[in-house]
């Protein structure tokens, strides 16, 4: 029987990830100088690529950091002299509000009440605010803000900076990057590799920002502050050594994204999303924890234990499922259910059968 | 025909590293939770071996980092409040001191001729200085600093902190954990895996000192300052999600080097720059560039061009045997050789084979 992991990052793998380091550790990758050709050539790849799939900008860049969360601290570090403005629903969203506190910024922020989502036309954003950010997909909560509301507050304060957590979303999303000065993601969740790699998407905007705050005398950072990482990308470098069988690796999987197509592949994503929330909103056993349709998750379904006997996620164990814990205080009382490119519909209906069974 | 790997790292894998990327791939590690159970387990197997291995005292914390470059960092944000000093003595030392310069710290520094080591004697270190950084193997320049000489200024200065970059020594080096207070290092050098994880052993007077900055008031960083480091650390934890496949084999790489026994690898070390030096020393086409004796790096090897025709990588290459390149200026008129746990006796004898027939 095959276990297949619903979690909702480390997740299920790309299918053809293991073939990938495969192949990588047979081309000796992981002994590749970090300043070889071949390696510009695969942070060339990887990068040109990137922008492909998900339609971003030229003029924008690709860095790459240790963690999603190392990218947290960056854009703060990079794009706020003083003051940010954060969308808080959740525990994600409230890191990137904390980091902004940790890195003695004095942030601002508007916070809902988790598991619902924002009335947008309500909130005006301060003056004082230098980037807004939000959180794209709510991991701890599987609440999903529309793109179209994002949207509408960039055309409304067209000054400011915008930066934007697609942790857990990409590559679904129809984001508009030209829109966007910020935006990361880590590769353990969508993409379906192994942890230890963020990536940063990072408009020339941004860039001149963390110039200004340097010029100002404020550190920005060191060997990742974004005028360091601008020189060395665009010798296709990092300055770091760089997890570079995992950068391999990631350019091979956005390669055979590229074929699939992001529009088939927005398109599966909201398919299995639509099975999983039919099942939840007619199930006695399970119900999704987020009620309004505009708000829900595509990618990350969190659902309330309603009437389960025992340990629900070791019965779906059992069946070789495997699925998240709910977050936080919720640990015990939700299960998170991650619908990435790397589940089929196959997936998800042997998951569902299993729901049904409990 | 097998290439070898003499590149100072990415290097050579240790020869189980692929197997346990497979193993990991079979037990689903990559898929993982980094909040479960099985997680907390690698953590500590990895942490605890390591101890072991090295030597390092119980109450020492094992923290894990992207890079060692990034370790570099976090030393500096959370052990100098204004000044620290370096031995600086090439590339590497240097990018210490430039990074406590980046980060708004007023660094000191003593520099040596590239090439030699220090006459530590001569060096008083200011008063003012708060953390003293040694960079233990310079891999620019193949000087390694005897352990001695770093222990009788620790010795000297019992107020100060220390801090020793061992990113291209480690495993190698009779080092007094005990004496220091952030040791760190990158694992694709001696230990052999691919690039992604840095590592840091740091003292209780070092987080002390992490939190004193703290309550003045100044900024350690966010999610990778030493507090959270620990507390996370304290559970097996880490802040971020880390790379659990590579912290999986990192651990399990380790317990082989513990079954080795780190005075082998030491011997074998030293066996293998000996024959290595004898042959450089005896050459007509290749000559040490490190002269006295005390100060040759038993790791990093770099060697003058003295007369080759052609491009001495090329012919290389074509024989299997893979070196790197002089690093900065020197990239075309030095060659460096890497001499790690990995290389056996059998390799390098192949590798003199190889020079002798350029």
């Amino acid at each position: 029987m095959k276990t297949v992991y619903f979690t909702p990052g480390p997740a299920e793998l790309y299918p053809s990830t293991i073939k990938h380091f495969q192949n990588g550790f047979k081309s000796h990758i992981a002994s590749l100088s970090h300043r070889s050709k071949v390696f510009q050539e695969i942070f060339q790849e990887a990068t040109s690529d990137l922008k492909k799939l998900l339609s971003i900008p030229d003029e924008y860049f690709i860095f790459f950091t240790g963690s999603g969360t190392e990218a947290i601290e960056r854009t703060i570090q990079n794009c706020v002299e003083k003051t940010s403005f954060h969308f808080v629903n959740g525990s994600f969203s409230n890191r990137f509000y904390k980091t902004a506190q940790e890195l003695n910024k004095k942030p601002l922020f508007y916070e809902a009440v988790l598991g619902e989502g924002f009335s947008f036309q309500e909130i005006t954003i301060p003056k004082e605010a230098e980037l807004i950010c939000f959180t794209h997909n709510e991991s701890s909560t599987g609440v999903m803000i529309p793109f179209e509301e994002i949207k509408n507050i960039t055309k409304k304060y067209p000054d400011k900076l915008f930066a934007l957590d697609i942790v857990s979303s990409v590559p679904y999303g129809n984001i508009d990057y030209s829109l966007l000065d910020v935006v990361f993601f880590s590769v353990q969740k969508g993409f379906g590799l192994p942890a230890g790699m963020g990536v940063m998407i990072v408009s020339p905007r941004a860039i001149k920002k963390a110039e200004a705050i340097m010029q100002k005398g404020i550190s920005i950072g060191s060997y990742h502050n974004f005028p360091t990482l601008v020189d060395f990308a665009k010798k296709n470098l990092t300055p770091e050594t760089p997890p570079v069988l995992e950068l391999y690796v990631f350019s091979k999987v956005i390669k055979e994204m590229i074929a699939v197509g992001i529009g088939n592949m927005h398109q599966q994503t909201e398919r299995k999303a639509k099975i999983l929330y039919d099942f939840l909103d007619s199930s006695d056993t399970l119900s999704a924890f987020v009620q309004d349709p505009r708000f829900r998750s595509q990618t990350i379904i969190v659902a309330d234990i309603q009437k389960v006997k025992g340990d629900i996620k070791k019965k779906l164990a059992e069946k070789g499922i495997i699925v998240g814990s709910g977050y936080g205080v919720n640990k015990e009382t939700q299960i998170r259910i991650a619908n990435f490119p790397t589940h089929s519909i196959v997936d998800i209906k042997r998951l569902i059968k299993a729901l049904n069974s409990l």
